[in-house]
């Protein structure tokens, strides 16, 4: 184990909420390096997230403790999870969160040893009452998985409703799992879909597939490989959602020509 | 004390303004660990950062320096303060920022001493020539606070009009000393003012307190004890201040049922 | 070399980019320092990122490596740069961004050398395939700039059409290079260039020359020398940019009383 935690919430950056996440892991374990993934995922989407985590955690050292808090469940009776793969370690609410890690699984814990979590439990925030604490004694590795909670099996937790991407012939769909900051719009939809396609059709769009920005020309919206290896639509020297305005979780049907 | 410099600041983070400050603390003690609470404080919001240092310090390891710089006075002569608590050290412009700090006090200090200081003063950034540099030089533990400036006394620094919570039969009468990034509206007054009540108004609507979010329905609004002990008006999967649309410093008028 | 390296970039904070660059940097070299300048540059805005690069790094401890990534040409045949200067070094695309660097150059490599690079190069995020590893092999103090790639000439790489500041007889002209999140217009006029002038005149408005905000009146417009040594248009306690509405890179003239 490392002594690298990394961070996915939707605190954003405005409240202390972070902060204190941050104080309360020094507080246990002064050694811990803190990395932040990102407080901005959209307040309770799930979905963002879980792709956000996929597409993060292979870049991060070995090691490394992920705790991602999106829990709009807090204070119900939701499990907590602490979850181990061959290379990371990951704690969450048990709401579809980890999903996409589920793929790659060695144990999966329901956390419930109250002596890892600070003496008075609030009902609003467990980020820093439980999970931050986890994740500090954790990072000390000092301590057995089983020792903080008992084991349960992947039938036992919470999966995602996602949109399989598929293809027919000429038809694709699939399913926009984000929107970053620049309005590139990011599907699940593999990039070996596109196969040799120079381009498609979205919405009565009709759109280039280019192998870089630059290929279109500025303004023009163009289908692209991103950098997690799915399809993206984005646009050359501008903001793709200004134009399509989608939203995250909707459906994607794109025709190749 | 320890090496952690916590950071709390309306610099917001679209500047070069807390990088700055970074630089600044690492070219003087390389060993600091800097973390930051935020740095969206609504600019020039005393109250509103004097609030969030409160609810924040406790959860940071004991001898942590926190540089909190909401600073409209910058230029003109108020005094800057470096204040001890039991646990841990305060640095700030004098315009009663640390209000809810002086509950707890050994010692004030009027920072003077200009070989603390970079070596030039712009006269709109002491955060970075004044403050970031004594907080490094602070955690080098080299120094007495003395070194630093005269004592002075608590009556000598400025205090915040801030509205006390009160409680006349099922009136309470208290201040909104926060809105957080999900809209939930922040009060100062204590959850222990609701006894058992089940039920509250406020500007002529009927909201229910409740123990979690999911007590209410979905879109719904709720009263809640917030993770710092004081009632916060939420709204389960919403965002209650899209809805009240209030401000911070606010007085909040409340009738139990 | 310290072993710091610190991070300017357009890729915003709601998104993974800057927290897998920072996954990157740390699986390459554990002990690297890394602080972020900011990640809110305007979108493909060169300019302000050179600005905010030149007022930044002289604040940071000697031997930090500066990683800025603002790349609207990633994927296209622009060349990659590795600067070195008497104190410090800086890795960013040619394009501009480090024209304020060239000042004080001691070293330009173009960087080529794919073993310093990851396995698998993206066509839209060379700042984690590229950029991010190419900086924490530095921070590795192992290598020999020549080992990155080969020198190149100062003439060979992009210089930016910067407006140089001009002054004739009581007419000004030059830049807005930033505005920042208080609403401060940041121009590249040196405040030499005021002298002892207590007014001027923007676009017909009369504004007086502040030494510090507290000399306008609330809401007032002022003139004031910001903390990079150049003139600002400022309000006190209020926002200068929500009232005048001006745009980086606009020319700006007034006129001295």
């Amino acid at each position: 184990m490392s002594k690298n935690i990394a961070l996915l919430t939707d605190f954003g950056d405005s409240d202390n909420y972070v902060g204190v996440l941050k104080g309360v892991i020094l507080s246990i374990n002064p050694d811990a390096d803190i990395i932040d993934i990102t407080h901005k995922v959209e307040p309770q989407n799930i979905l963002q997230a879980s792709w956000i985590l996929k597409t993060s955690y292979k870049y991060f050292p070995k090691g490394t403790i992920f705790l991602s808090v999106v829990d709009p469940g807090v204070g119900s009776n939701r499990k907590r999870l602490l979850v181990k793969t061959s290379d990371h370690y990951f704690i969450a609410p048990d709401n579809g969160l980890l999903n996409y890690i589920f793929e790659d699984i060695e144990k999966i814990i329901n956390i419930e040893n109250s002596r890892f979590f600070l003496d008075e439990i609030s009902s609003t925030f467990h980020g820093r009452d439980i999970f931050a604490p986890v994740a500090a004694y954790l990072s000390q590795n000092k301590y057995d998985l089983e020792e903080f909670g008992r084991n349960v099996d992947i039938n036992e937790v919470q999966k995602l409703n996602i949109i399989t991407p598929q293809k027919a012939n000429s038809q694709i769909v699939g399913q926009i799992v984000n929107i970053d900051h620049f309005g590139n719009i990011i599907t699940n939809i593999p990039a070996s879909f596109l196969s040799d396609s120079t381009k498609l059709y979205l919405k009565e769009l009709s759109i280039n597939i280019c192998k870089n920005y630059t290929e279109a020309a500025k303004g023009e919206l163009l289908a692209i490989t991103g950098s997690s290896g799915t399809l993206e639509i984005s646009q050359n020297c501008g903001n793709a959602q200004n134009t399509l305005s989608l939203k995250i979780g909707d459906q994607i049907k794109i025709e190749l020509e």
